[in-house]
């Protein structure tokens, strides 16, 4: 089956997915109350098959998963900034001839996320191309004045924390490319990645600076030394890792390195206080999700990991970048 | 020249294009107070080489006006909602390999909407593609409130209007092409759109229903019609023409289709009381936009383009969709 038409495909997948504001997706643009008292917050991400995402899974699979973490990589960016998220904006270009079964499942995914995080789509485009499916999606979020948590800010001596489990994105990316025994969890992990939003909201006051790990710990990491003109150092064998991933590294202990710098975590890394450190704990315990602290920020520049006996271990370039 | 990773790319050509509330495009996410008192307007557009732009242009050239164009149609979105600009959140798919000069290229094309319309970028994503370089835009605007022009509200009875002219852009790809003689006022009337912002801001209380031509003339009219539950009559000899259009119709009368339903105009095409007719040219005058009646809201559904006879025009499909 072709694509029929831009406008039917519009009112039959995407126009029960719209929210107040979103004019039934019918006008040339959305129109919103902005939420009295609350700043905006602001993100954008882009998703291409074969580059964010594989393409040549089952069809009716991997297009609910595409939406869901289309979305839940966009809520990650709100999440290490503290927002709650409001709606997005969403672009798709689709690869001429793409069945609607395709697209139906996509909004399915969509409708998911916008279940378990409480947003509506706002407006979008879709457009065809000769290229790979390709997705582009903007969230709208507030916060409370003055408590976004940013980028800058660690200082030397602050704790380095992470949340949930470091690795099980890019591990369950070998997996599902057979470059790695098959795991479920790992692989799930890679799918459907889970924004820490809960985490982030409880954070404003407590952590001295917040992002999400998308790109690798150890690029990321260096990205908020940079930003607060620091270094930072972390002990490998602090770092949380679920228990597949344990498994993966007790049987090639080569994968830590891609597990440092493989990226899609999509968890939270944090600078804060170590005088803080009971409340980074308790606010992350009412967020009902688990952190670790892993290292600390260090007058200096770069990323040191140390294994367990305090060598340096020597790490490829640095992370995973999508050029 | 390849392109240099994600982040040096990102600093070298766009931070030097982002506005209050983007920090720098160093965090996951751009932070804006919403001015007080305004509803916002928001909508997204996608354009993908060799679909809705020439790829095959001189590099330099094509880059600037890809960009142009990008902030110009979703600009369009705004002015056929009487929004006033505010800023935008832009994601570039590039296919690997593309040149430096092409990406500081695309980054002046972006510069010169910032100057000309007043915006600034608030945020975004870098990615490569293996297809078709692929931009999504997203759009931020304001409006006081309740004054938003809208598509519904058209009545039968009220007249059809439309700015500047219609036709030129779909010449101007004709031009392109080589499907018909060069022509520089319309072959830059396809590359540069101008969005009609200037005459959307004044329209608010005055104009009944409005949007943004872009599809085509018959197929906008279309929906603005449907979306009031009526019909539209157009005399295809009001329909304002440029010069150069007037003598390409003079040469082969057949693309008079093609200025019908071509689509890519972006001019502003409204629905008005007759009664307001003086209003209507009052207020395009301010905004030193022209404007043109063409035709009139009919009970009844569908979209007849009548000739100087009085007799119907027939009409392929209805427009151009991007599918």
């Amino acid at each position: 089956m072709t694509l029929p038409p831009e406008f039917a495909l519009i009112a039959r997948h995407f126009r029960p997915l719209a929210g107040d504001g979103a004019l039934d997706l019918s006008d040339d643009a959305a129109l919103l109350d902005p939420p009295a008292g609350h700043q905006l917050v602001l993100a954008a991400d882009a998703m291409v098959a074969g580059v964010h995402f594989l393409a040549d899974d089952p069809p009716e699979t991997i297009a609910q998963d595409v939406a869901w973490k289309l979305v839940a990589v966009n809520l990650s960016d709100l999440a290490a900034m503290g927002a709650t998220p409001l709606g997005y904006l969403m672009t798709c270009a689709f690869p001429r001839g793409t069945a609607e079964d395709w697209i139906a499942a996509f909004a399915r995914g969509l409708a998911e996320d916008q279940r378990e995080y409480k947003l509506t789509v706002l407006g979008g485009d879709t457009v065809s191309t000769t290229g790979p499916a390709t997705f582009s999606l903007t969230i709208l979020g507030t916060v409370s004045p003055g408590t976004a948590l940013r980028r800058t800010g660690a200082r030397p001596g602050d704790e380095v924390w992470v949340s949930g489990t470091i690795g099980d994105g890019a591990l369950g990316l070998l997996a599902l490319t057979s470059r790695m025994p098959q795991d479920d969890h790992l692989a799930r992990r890679y799918r459907l990645p889970e924004p820490r939003l809960a985490l982030g909201a409880v954070l404003a006051g407590i952590a001295r600076a917040a992002m999400d790990v998308s790109d690798g710990l150890v690029q990321d990491l260096g990205h908020l030394a940079r930003a607060a003109g620091c270094g930072a150092t972390v002990n490998a064998d602090a770092i949380p890792l679920s228990d597949p991933a344990q498994r993966a590294l007790h049987g090639d202990p080569a994968l830590r390195a891609r597990v440092l710098t493989g990226g899609d975590d999509y968890e939270l890394l944090l600078a804060a206080d170590p005088a803080d450190a009971a409340r980074v704990r308790a606010a992350a315990e009412s967020a009902g999700v688990p952190v670790t602290r892993i290292g600390r920020f260090t007058i200096g520049e770069g990323v040191t990991v140390l294994d367990g006996a305090g060598a340096p271990i020597p790490l490829p370039h640095g992370g995973w970048s999508h050029f």
